[in-house]
């Protein structure tokens, strides 16, 4: 499939991928209906009602990866939408628990599944919605897919959710940490974010029937290509245009938040002790541009440039290990381009 | 198995169940080890310090159904092991999420996850836990059970965890109304009781080799021996003898707990409007006798007797229907039997 094609793949898959989540979220009887109604209003798909609503879907870039994958290894796309739809119910309950556990009362725009119902509803609706991820799997044999196949699809996921875990165990344990070194953040996001995104591609690429080790170079793909958009997304809550992010400018400094670039700065000889110094109390607008001053001091925007192009380079090697001459022209790197290009 | 071996049964698999648990918990590397000695502290496996420690097990009813089960229907006990481990976890797992949703500080005279650290944390272990219960089951293959046998244990324990969480959905509605009628009660704990008892029996059935027919009706035995065990509980939860159960004279009452034969009294014409009445604020130890009165008035203790006994019954006819004339001499009935004369 040659790149220029990614959108018309996207636009004929995206619904089919609403449509398998939606059909694994058909269940429950009605004395139970507001559990799973709490559900598809974290999708978008009812309001604060659990009245039914459509709002725009998410990019799917998890689900859309897994089944770019399953089709670039001559695979029966169709056959991959059980653990599309899987991989983007566990990405989205893991988004209701960290909600709750970062005390977040929006997303999206919209009020978050705690705050409308309460913390143990939520802990509980985030549970039911783990548990469909499970659950997604069990449709890939009405797709043909082997049994044994299919549970080495579950034990990808399975790890993958242990990965997960560990990421937001080390994720809440830096909140009340001083120092927090780069190595260590890394890690984190290994766990919080790569891992899914290797595990997305990996899945796709089992499901279409690849052998290991295109597999797992496929795996080392998805997984730098997370690493490399997770830093991305740290440069723009820092630089970031207000105007196209939708978020203050500086977003990140005000939030104090331990993002690769301010990390850094914080471990940084130079601007290590005045930066600590200037996050010991709450941050105002007005501070902004000292700690920016301070960043550009210790060059954390071009670190995290630098790290995020390694990143990128290792996705392209793995592709090409992967898929030989035609890397240069799949999809699965033209997605990786414009996610590492993105302004929000 | 004649019934008096149960006891030899429970002492020779019981350290065979805890052996393969902590073979499950035995993952993650040194920077992510709090994250899995927290579970290990729920477990009784580490003090609040993270230190190896070894508390009595619990009973582990569940995992021991599961084998019981599996070897009456005549099969390899040990092939059961990674299933059995697989259900605790998850019993275990929704302990730790119920703690927080119902803000209990303390759970078998410790400390609770959350409260020794925080409810981040405590919601996170829970789904490492819960993760783990799923990781139980790809073990199955190590012991000889084949990929299809264990993608059906992996759709019963699917939908089970499902079950729960729809009974939780319910437990935690009830908290914040005034009026629960007793069938949206007794709806409430075949999610959050039942369910797991009979998937505890079916999945021993299953990878026992038992026929469909045969393990339906030991999924019906365990979940009417669940329904029957729950009710119980209600009842020593206000009946109960201090000196034995450890809590207090009148324990549901002074917490309030919708218990079936609170929920009973509350609903009966005669002395309904009274208790609610003596709901309305916080009972005293000095409240007991008159709120005990009007259960005796409801004839709430028969009514929940006569309750466990139709289910006991149902038990016995599901187990009839896959024993045949061996179930009465079984220890599976054995078992259920211990469990409603019991005084604690």
């Amino acid at each position: 499939m040659p790149a220029d094609e990614l959108s018309g793949f996207i636009g004929h898959w995206l619904p089919q991928i609403e449509a398998e989540m939606r059909a694994v979220l058909d269940v429950g009887d009605a004395a139970v209906s507001a559990h799973y109604a709490m559900m598809r209003y974290h999708l978008g798909w009812a309001d604060a009602s659990l009245q039914p609503q459509t709002l725009p879907s998410g990019k799917r870039l998890r689900p859309i990866l897994c089944l770019l994958a399953c089709s670039e290894v001559g695979g029966d796309v169709a056959r991959g939408l059980p653990a599309a739809a899987g991989i983007e119910l566990l990405h989205n309950f893991s988004l209701i628990h960290d909600d709750i556990e970062d005390g977040d009362e929006m997303r999206r725009h919209r009020p978050t599944v705690w705050k409308l119902w309460g913390v143990p509803q939520a802990i509980n609706a985030g549970d039911g919605m783990f548990t469909l991820a499970f659950a997604a799997f069990q449709r890939l044999g009405d797709r043909g897919v082997d049994p044994a196949t299919t549970l080495a699809a579950l034990d990808i996921f399975t790890q993958t959710c242990l990965a997960l875990t560990e990421g937001q165990h080390l994720d809440i344990g830096f909140e009340s940490r001083d120092q927090v070194r780069v190595d260590e953040y890394l890690r984190m996001i290994q766990g919080k974010t790569a891992a899914l995104v290797g595990a997305s591609v990996a899945l796709g690429a089992l499901i279409g029937g690849a052998s290991p080790s295109v597999i797992d170079h496929l795996r080392r793909f998805g997984h730098a290509t997370g690493l490399a958009f997770q830093i991305q997304d740290d440069i723009l809550g820092i630089w970031g245009d207000p105007a196209v992010t939708g978020k203050a400018a500086g977003n990140d400094i005000l939030r104090r938040k331990k993002s690769l670039p301010l990390l850094y700065a914080l471990n940084h000889a130079q601007t290590g002790k005045a930066l600590h110094k200037a996050f010991a109390a709450e941050v105002s607008p007005g501070d902004v541009p000292a700690v920016m001053a301070l960043l550009d001091q210790a060059g954390a925007r071009a670190y995290a440039e630098a790290e995020m192009r390694t990143q990128h380079a290792q996705a392209e090697d793995a592709l090409r290990a992967a898929l030989g001459d035609s890397a240069a022209a799949s999809p699965l790197l033209a997605l990786a381009n414009s996610l590492l290009h993105r302004s929000a």
